[in-house]
């Protein structure tokens, strides 16, 4: 049965490097006959142009009756003096949330061609391939009640709740023992249970649901434990679990470990295994229109598409292997340059890829 | 007037290497006539042989009188069959929860001489030197309410309160901008202030105390950015200030980037200036009495200590350049030994830094 994409290139370089994933998959459809089939839409500033707001309703729907979304990225100058509410990425906040992507997947991957990139030492961080998947639409940065009180004294006081009920909990836990089950069979959970209610229940679901993936070795770990162990010995971790704002925090020390967060792709995936697909890294605008983007965070998410939301996981390990050998073969972005290798344009990185199948 | 020190050496190793930091204060005594004077105290499981209890209230009022306490480190499997509320560790938390120590400065320092250890690259890490001041008697470790409640639907939820009060962030606030004054005139507070109000909060008084101290350039920077940072370019930051819990997560990480745990000193202080000093590293059972302890840490402890509670910096400058100088003669403890250096006693250790005075 055919599967439908929404493309939605965005601002910025968006469409320069969604154009060559979109290639990639239209060759990893050739060659796999993956019966994909395409739809292009408008996100963030060219849906505020062409309609005055970052994400329309209809452009909402469409891109739920697709089976994923390929997404370039948003935002620019052109934009940033509208209000709060109109900017382009509203746009993102409303489909995450709209469609209930709660399920963050960032994977820190480090190719070895690109290890020295990383501020730590190569046999440290070479061959990097650990993925955290984090929870999105709940705990602290969601929980009510918040907010700043006078107190009786007359001062203020901050405070905001961190808060998970089990099947919050159970559903992103899902996520992850399946995700260790497509990869490595390891899964590390992050909570501070030895400290935090809520992340002592936390603790217990991940406990509770564990013989039902008897294949995936669940282990715990506190997150300033993880922190540091992150620093020390990164390649000792394969699915990492872990709440929103630990998430926020671990995942985005895991992508600097390697470097090279322009070759970092994202997934966000509700309960049907529907996801959003786009690049860790932002629009560029100060390089938008001069070919001369890295569309390779753009193709891995594509790869991660094939992988996570339709079950195509020989595609995505196909379009993977070319990425590396790309790589092998001396070809950089600008933004990924070294003495010695190769500087190619956007259009070159994607056709050699393409080639590479 | 004479500055009185109790001297709380604990388990393990603790009396060994405590010995050694104390002889090293008695040298900095006679060459800068500091006046110190020490008494000698019971704290942890040794405690608990002579008293049944880990900390005697007596024992807690004498160290209150004391201007500072040097501990050495508490623990070990002798006492680890005991119930939880008279295990060696309570002993610790009762004397920082009794004396009101609410602010715990974590040093993050690779001397150049080191720098093999760490798991980053020379380059990135060779001579960091940053301090971490993190809330410890606060925010969501302490915060309530806190549980795990079951939902009218049934399913349990658990929920915690991260929670500040002006006069809990000024007080930290200041401690910050002090040690900012005495290093090299910069703070940076980190915080998640475009998504937590508490931490909004945070921000405004950060910012309303800044004038005070003109002398101090004050950042802000969010918490997952932080992270980032401390991987990829650590020797950015002088001082930083957080909250209990990002506190707990980045001090760790910033200790790891050294890759020699068993070299930092720590503090934690309350709001008369009194201050409770120990290494980081615990009281290590394993190698307790064979005399091959590093004694580093306690060493840089009370070079600490004579900065922050007794105001004596020349000392304390004097103590940590001549730790730095027996590691120029290639001396080092077991722990951070390796080929071609001069491996070298607990004893020969504290008596190389005092002969180097
Ligand atoms: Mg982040
Ligand atoms: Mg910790």
């Amino acid at each position: 049965m055919s599967k439908k994409i929404m493309i939605l290139p965005g601002d910025g370089i968006g469409p320069e490097i969604v154009e060559q994933a979109v290639a990639v998959l239209e060759a990893a459809d050739r060659k796999f006959n993956l019966d994909l089939s395409f739809e292009q839409g408008l996100i963030g500033g060219a849906s505020i142009d062409a309609h005055g707001e970052p994400l329309t309703d209809a452009q909402l729907e469409a891109a739920g009756q697709c089976d994923a979304v390929l997404l370039g990225a948003v935002g620019g100058p052109k934009w940033d003096q509208l209000e709060r509410e109109i900017r382009p990425e509203k746009g993102l906040l409303k489909i995450r949330s709209k469609l209930g992507l709660y399920a963050n997947l960032r994977p820190a991957i480090l190719y070895p061609q690109l290890a020295e990139a990383s501020s730590l030492k190569p046999e440290v961080v070479s061959g990097l391939d650990i993925l955290i998947v984090r929870e999105l639409t709940g705990g602290i940065y969601f929980g009510e009640p918040r907010g700043i009180r006078t107190l009786e004294s007359g001062e203020k006081q901050g405070f905001n709740t961190y808060v998970y009920s089990e099947s919050e909990i159970e559903r992103i836990a899902r996520t992850a023992f399946e995700a260790a089950q497509k990869r490595g069979g390891k899964l590390c959970s992050v909570d501070k249970a030895n400290v935090l209610e809520v992340t002592v229940l936390w603790r217990e679901v991940l406990d509770r649901l564990a013989p039902e993936y008897p294949d995936v070795e669940l282990s715990h770990m506190y997150v300033d434990n993880a922190a540091m162990q992150l620093v020390r010995a990164p390649k000792q971790f394969d699915v990492m679990v872990t709440g929103n704002m630990f998430g926020d925090i671990l995942s985005d020390a895991a992508a600097m470990l390697t470097g090279s967060i322009g070759m970092l792709p994202s997934a966000s995936l509700n309960e049907t295994g529907f996801g959003l697909y786009e690049p860790c890294h932002g629009s560029a605008p100060d390089i938008a229109g001069q070919g001369i983007a890295n569309p390779l965070a753009t193709i891995l998410s594509a790869a991660m598409m094939l992988r996570y939301s339709l079950d195509m996981g020989e595609a995505a390990d196909a379009i993977e292997a070319a990425v590396s050998k790309v790589l092998d073969q001396g070809l950089r972005t600008a933004d990924i340059y070294t003495e010695g290798s190769k500087k190619v344009s956007t259009a070159e990185m994607g056709a050699a890829v393409v080639a590479a199948f």
